[in-house]
C-alpha cells in the first residue's frame, strides 16, 4: 500500500484507464487543489450518498469495480431523478487497511466507465484511513425540475426500467443460490439518466425507485398531496428477473417487484398528452393520481408484502 | 433511536435552532426531494473532506457539537483557500448504533452554528448505519482563484490564523495533561473565510494548513514551481498556544508550529504591493517565494521535525 498522494494518483490514473476524465470544460480545474472549480450556468442539482460495506455491498459478493459502478450510479439516479444531467461529481473513500492498491484501481476503474458512460467528471476527492469501506459521492448536474411535489390529480404515471431484479438478486444470494460478483442490477445499477433528461421537459414529478417501488411512490403521493395507483400488472420487469424467479410463488416475486429496492428505475407523474413521447423514450405507463393520499397496488397477490426495502437490514 | 426519516427530520430541527438554513435565495430546493437545486451565477468551488472516528476525532476528546463543527469548518477552510464564498454544503453520515439521537441534534448544532456563521445552506443529505461514525462533508462555493499553483518568484508569504495550537492541545489529550472536550482549535477551528475573501482580491495563490504548514507550503513550491522560504520567527502562534506550551523545550514547540497540522490557517503568496491590505485584513507576512523548488523555514531551533502530521496515526 503506498502513501496518500501516491494513492490519490493512482486512482485518478486507473479512473482515467477507464475513460473517466477529471476536467473538462464545465470543470476548468480539477482534483488537486484546496477545492475544484465547476462552470455551468443556470441551476445545478447537488445529490449526495454513500455505499458502505455490509450496508449496502459485501466485498464477498461485489467485484471492486462493482462497487465504485454502484457508488456513482445511484447519485447518478438521483440527478436523473430531477431530470438533471450530470456534469461532475465528487468521490470520499473511507479505505480499510486490507484494502490494496489492486482492489482500488478496480474500483476506479469501475467508477471511471460509469463515468465516461454519462458524462461526469471526477472533480475531487479525499482519501481517508477508516475500519470499513465506504464510498461517498456529491454529483452535480445541470438543470432538474421534476420535483417529488409535482404531481397533479389527473396525471398519469410511468416508469422508466424494470423492477424487482436487485431484491430477487439479492434473495438469492442471501440464500446461497446465486453465484457471488455475477453481473445484474443489483451491482451494476444503470441510472436511467437519458429518460430522465426527457421527463425533464414532458414531466413536472420524478422520482427513483431506491427504497422501493410502494415505498417511494409514498413519497410523491406525501410531498404532492395526491394518491397515486399502481396497475401491479403492467410494471415492468427483466427477462433475467424472470428467469431469477422462475417457481417462486407469486407473493414472493410481486414482493420483489413493488417493495424490493435498488433497482433504480425513474418514476414519473406526468400529464396524458406526454404518453407518447414518454413511450417512444422507453417509460411505460404504470398507474395514476388521484385526489385522496397514500399509494395503491391494485391486482397484487394475496399476501404480497409492501413494506419497505431495508438494505441488508 | 427513531426511524430514518424521524432521524433526519430530527436532525434538521436541531440545525435550525441553531441558526442554520436549509434554503435561501440561492438554494430555492433544500433537502427532501431526490437532489437540491443552487443556483449561483459564475463559477462555484466544490470540496469534499470526512471526519471519521478515531481517525479525525475521538468520542472521547470531542463533545458531539464539536464533531459536527469541524466536520464543516474543514471544508468551508477549503472554501477559504480558494478565495471563495460559501453558500452551500451536503453531508453524508454513517451512524453507528449506539449513536442517539440526543447526541444526533448536539453534532447537528454544532454544525449549524458554524453554518450560520458562514452563510452556508444545508442543501441535502444522507444517512447510514455503519459501524464508525463519520461525517462526510460536500461544501460549494461561489467563485475561487486562489489556485495552488498561482506562486511567483518575488511574491511574499503572508497567512491569516496562527499556527501549532491544535497539535500542542492533541499532544496534551494523548498524553492526558489536557481535560476531554475542551474549547480551541483542534475541535473548534475557525475557518479564515473572510480572510479567503480578501486574499481572493489580492492574491493568486492560497492554501489551508491541515497537514502542517511546511507540508502545505510544499504543495505550493511543487504546484507553483518555487521554492517558498519561511521566517519561523513570524510565523504567529494564539496566546493559547503560548500557555499550553509553556515550558516545554524550543523544538517540540516549533515542531508544532511547522508540522502540526488542522490549525486551518490560511497561506497566501501575492505581490510586495499587497502587504499593506492584506495586514489590515489580518494577514501575517511570514516569508517570500523564490527561484528553486521546495520549502526552507529559517531560524528553526536544532532538532525541530518538520515531517508532516498524520491526525492520529
Amino acid at each position: 500500500v503506498s502513501g496518500e498522494f501516491e494513492r490519490i494518483d493512482g486512482f485518478l490514473r486507473a479512473f482515467r484507464e477507464a475513460g473517466g476524465v477529471s476536467s473538462g470544460p464545465e470543470v476548468p480545474l480539477g482534483p488537486g487543489d484546496d477545492a475544484a472549480l465547476v462552470s455551468v450556468s443556470g441551476p445545478l442539482a447537488v445529490t449526495t450518498d454513500a455505499v458502505i460495506e455490509d450496508v449496502h455491498f459485501r466485498r464477498a459478493w461485489a467485484t471492486p469495480g462493482q462497487i465504485g459502478h454502484k457508488a456513482l450510479a445511484v447519485n447518478l439516479s438521483d440527478l436523473a431523478a430531477m431530470g438533471a444531467r450530470p456534469v461532475a461529481f465528487t468521490c470520499a473513500l473511507g479505505l480499510p487497511g486490507d484494502v490494496d492498491d489492486a482492489f482500488l484501481h478496480e474500483l476506479a476503474r469501475g467508477m471511471g466507465r460509469v463515468a465516461s458512460r454519462h458524462g461526469a467528471v471526477l472533480a475531487g476527492g479525499n482519501f481517508s484511513r477508516a475500519r470499513e469501506l465506504s464510498v461517498t459521492i456529491t454529483a452535480l448536474g445541470r438543470g432538474g425540475g421534476l420535483r417529488r411535489d409535482g404531481a397533479r390529480v389527473g396525471d398519469r404515471l410511468f416508469v422508466a426500467g424494470t423492477l424487482g431484479e436487485a431484491a430477487a438478486e439479492l434473495a438469492g444470494l442471501v440464500a446461497g443460490r446465486l453465484p457471488a460478483r455475477g453481473a445484474g442490477t443489483l451491482h451494476e445499477p444503470v441510472p436511467q439518466v437519458e429518460a430522465g433528461l426527457v421527463a425533464a421537459r414532458l414531466a413536472r414529478c420524478g422520482i427513483d425507485v431506491s427504497d422501493g417501488l410502494a415505498q417511494d411512490a409514498g413519497h410523491v403521493a406525501a410531498a404532492s398531496g395526491v394518491r397515486v395507483l399502481i396497475d401491479f400488472a403492467r410494471v415492468p420487469r427483466s427477462a433475467r428477473f424472470e428467469a431469477l424467479t422462475a417457481g417462486m410463488d407469486a407473493a414472493t416475486r410481486a414482493g420483489f417487484v413493488v417493495a424490493g429496492g435498488e433497482d433504480y428505475a425513474l418514476v414519473v407523474a406526468a400529464e396524458a398528452f406526454a404518453a407518447g413521447p414518454l413511450g417512444e423514450a422507453g417509460f411505460v405507463e404504470i398507474g395514476w393520481i388521484e385526489r385522496g393520499s397514500g399509494v395503491e397496488v391494485r391486482g397484487l397477490p394475496p399476501g404480497t408484502r409492501l413494506a419497505g426495502h431495508d438494505h441488508f437490514g
